[in-house]
């Protein structure tokens, strides 16, 4: 059965994202050294994640209020409010970051949409921040379709591969994440393609689905045709 | 040339939103009362918002980001973070506020689609927010197609009205924003009907397109059925 639907994830399979999160968590604890070790700040920090991760969903707004509120957390409330000022300020840096392509990652998608396949974007974050990125990377006119989701499901999955393709069986999905881009597309039936980038956010962790007939892992994404040669 | 498809705009169309702005920024001047007037305040927040939309599109989370700017700018960077604190407390009340639907909602969407149009709900906002109302509301199932978009223009409406059904011409747009819901609706071709709520967004401010054919003004949702029906 040919694969006819080619997904990709967007951020740290695309573009560059993760490093800047972690940049701007570098400047953060710069920010609080007087107040808190580094260590015990990034353990606040993603606790205050975790937990507004269900009122905030993805992206680098959502970040910036967890960042504020381990601040006031972290200094029980003696934090100064320049402070909370600078944090604003790395926000919208990170609004601004000017995107910078993955190895191999315009080749891929341009290559899957030469080969006939219907190629999506899928991607969590924030709505504003997502199209930017995309219309930046120039990458935008190689993609049939654009799906802005505020979670990955095998049901977001299913629903994405049926409108934008035949569906899970024949489609693929190609991504940096294993819990967000690879498990779930697995469970709704399609392939899913693990890219490993080497910065994780630790909310993304999960564990790979070894022996799978439908996972595979590539190096990068100049391997990406060959696979999909393969499978036919 | 008959309608097919009639798109809703959501927030203060469909259910109420303004009024829980309006009541976080009444609190917002409370917790500020020893540092400014309130007209200076509002004054302060709404250009902070303007400023912003850019950067953080719409929606709660860019308005708790600038209320928390907006606070360290009008103390001169001497708010006490236990303020801050409060500001993103009340920002996720908003975030957890129940839907309450408009009067007449409810019906003028199911009238819609046992009529068989195509029925469209068109939003800004937070995509999570969004879901997380559309989902409570009960009205999802009476929806052909779900579109939260950065910015409503007339490309967006003409993209939409293509893609769920046959084309702006032939489409109706339903909402309380002459300037998102009205104004690019009637640019793009369609039918744009403005159903006036009784708070608005500075923001969101247009001047009515007198004279148009295909604008119109209903009271309330309630009215729409028999405007559908004489359209054709």
């Amino acid at each position: 059965m040919k694969l006819t639907t080619i997904a990709f994830d967007a951020d740290d399979t695309l573009w560059h994202n993760e490093r800047f999160f972690t940049l701007t968590q570098d400047r953060f604890a710069d920010l609080l050294s007087a107040y808190t070790e580094r260590d015990h700040l990034d353990e606040r920090l993603l606790s205050a994640e975790k937990r507004n991760i269900g009122h905030y969903g993805y992206g680098i707004k959502g970040f910036v209020l967890s960042m504020v509120e381990t601040a006031i957390e972290v200094t029980e409330e003696k934090v100064p409010a320049h402070v909370i000022r600078e944090i604003l300020d790395m926000g919208r840096d990170m609004l601004r970051h000017p995107i910078e392509l993955l190895p191999h990652a315009r080749d891929a998608v341009v290559a899957m949409a030469k080969s006939h396949h219907r190629v999506v974007l899928v991607t969590k974050g924030d709505l504003l921040d997502q199209e930017r990125k995309l219309s930046e990377s120039s990458l935008r006119d190689h993609f049939d379709a654009v799906e802005i989701v505020s979670e990955k499901t095998p049901d977001i999955y299913r629903r994405i591969f049926a409108e934008h393709g035949d569906g899970s069986e024949r489609s693929m999905m190609v991504g940096n994440s294993m819990k967000s881009d690879v498990l779930p597309a697995i469970e709704a039936g399609a392939w899913g393609v693990h890219v490993p980038f080497d910065l994780a956010w630790a909310l993304e962790h999960a564990e790979a689905p070894e022996g799978h007939d439908r996972f595979r892992v590539l190096d990068n994404l100049g391997q990406l045709a060959e696979l999909v040669g393969e499978i036919g």
